[in-house]
């Protein structure tokens, strides 16, 4: 009986913490996909580091817990996160002024320790990343989401029921499409919005001879959005500067000089805050 | 009490039941890879295909329970998966002689349904679809399993305790190399053998021009494999028919006409053959 009431008031305080960090935080953002290998996680990484280059005090966090790759992203291999010592709380990784970014990544004690955890334990993780990081005020938290319906993003979704909403990523190619009907399915089942679909990988021009390549196809995530009644925010073009980028751990959104990526990018961020009723 | 001991006998039948299915089976390869969108799937299902155009009898099982595109590429969109009248099992699809197959999207009631399920849930599943299928004599399983290292392919490995191994899927970019290395720990982990790496989207050629484009780089896959000391079976080159085939339904590998694409999928294959000393 002790046990049990000890227990429900941990709970409580996990509870109470949980609401205090969020109550801090005005916009969150979940970026979902259906399918892997969309660009999911590129693009969360150039949201959040274009908000913040806008000014925007913004925080990333990557619950993907078995394949955490925004760290790499933004060239910060081989960190690791620490605990403050004066409030007990995991500091942020800071890589740009008004940017905090929080990942499984920072817990691993190297890059080839795989995280062999079954559900729950993925739960626990998930909660301790939103109330027991520093996160402080913030304009927008941008949730970086394994694909698929699973635990992780179901925990996300459980844990912050006051979201903006959702961000859906796929490529033009079919089988990714199929894909995103079942992450629509499982964003209205969850009451949680859908902020709209983005199209990545759409099109691809070849750099020597300028003609168009169908890689991946291109229009279909428009056609879906229209099919499905969703927003649909534009199409990132398939580029070889985006995985280059990205391998090295710069965000494309930081090149100095403007191209049709960074153009298209541009248009898909203006829609968005539109969407959560935000100046651009 | 006697609820307990009636679990345990439903547990042991089950166990039984279990045993009797993988004992016919002679081969089981597991095609894992740390990040999604690599070609995981499209690689099972053309090794399934062309082992049971080979003459093996062949079973393919798609393990990943939220975004299962199996069917998909085999043309099967749509189909249910039935349960047999005489004997209680689930009928696999037999879409080519010699091929079956078992995927969640066979008991999906539409495309647009996620599957929002939590870990002991897939777990449950899994078992089904190796116990329950009327799978029969085979002389391969190949399971495809959701990337990553979390529920679905932990409950696949520890199923299956005496597979032949896991085939690694990476393509050449840093963030899927880096996953690979969480691949490799979990196999490991879990003693199970690495059959060997596949280096997927390696190198594009531009169709009109023929120019090399640099759009996921080439040959970090077999330097992976060279540095964690795994063999490495072999590079399939970005084909723009590759995607095509995928959305259409048709494996590429049952072309007519042979390509540089046929040719480097027939050699993983003789490799691979050899790797679980069958032949090719």
């Amino acid at each position: 009986m002790a046990k049990k009431c000890n227990e429900k008031i941990q709970e409580e305080h996990e509870d109470r913490l949980l609401n205090e960090a969020l109550s801090v935080i005005k916009h969150k953002i979940f970026v979902l996909s259906g399918k892997g290998g969309v660009g999911k996680s590129t693009f969360s990484v150039n949201l959040a580091v274009s908000l913040a280059a806008q000014g925007y005090h913004t925080g990333l966090l990557d619950i993907d817990i078995h394949g955490p790759n925004v760290p790499k992203m933004l060239g910060l291999d081989g960190w690791t996160l620490s605990q403050d010592m004066k409030d007990q709380k995991i500091a942020p990784f800071r890589p740009f002024p008004k940017l905090k970014v929080v990942s499984m990544a920072g817990l691993l004690p190297s890059d080839d320790s795989p995280v062999i955890w079954r559900g729950p334990m993925k739960m626990l993780a998930i909660r301790q990343f939103l109330s027991d990081v520093s996160w402080g005020k913030l304009d927008f938290l941008i949730v970086d989401s394994p694909p698929g319906t699973g635990d992780e993003p179901l925990s996300i979704v459980q844990l912050i029921p006051d979201a903006d909403g959702a961000v859906i990523i796929t490529t033009p190619q079919e089988v990714s499409l199929l894909d995103v009907r079942k992450s629509v399915g499982f964003a209205q089942k969850l009451n949680l919005p859908i902020l709209g679909l983005v199209e990545n990988m759409s099109g691809l021009r070849c750099p020597h001879c300028g003609d168009s390549i169908p890689l991946f196809g291109q229009g279909g995530g428009r056609k879906l959005a229209e099919d499905l009644g969703i927003p649909f925010l534009g199409a990132l073009p398939l580029s070889p500067s985006m995985p280059e980028h990205c391998d090295q751990g710069k965000p494309y959104v930081l090149q100095e000089k403007s191209d049709e990526l960074i153009e298209a990018f541009e248009e898909i961020r203006t829609r968005l805050m539109e969407a959560v009723n935000c100046k651009a």
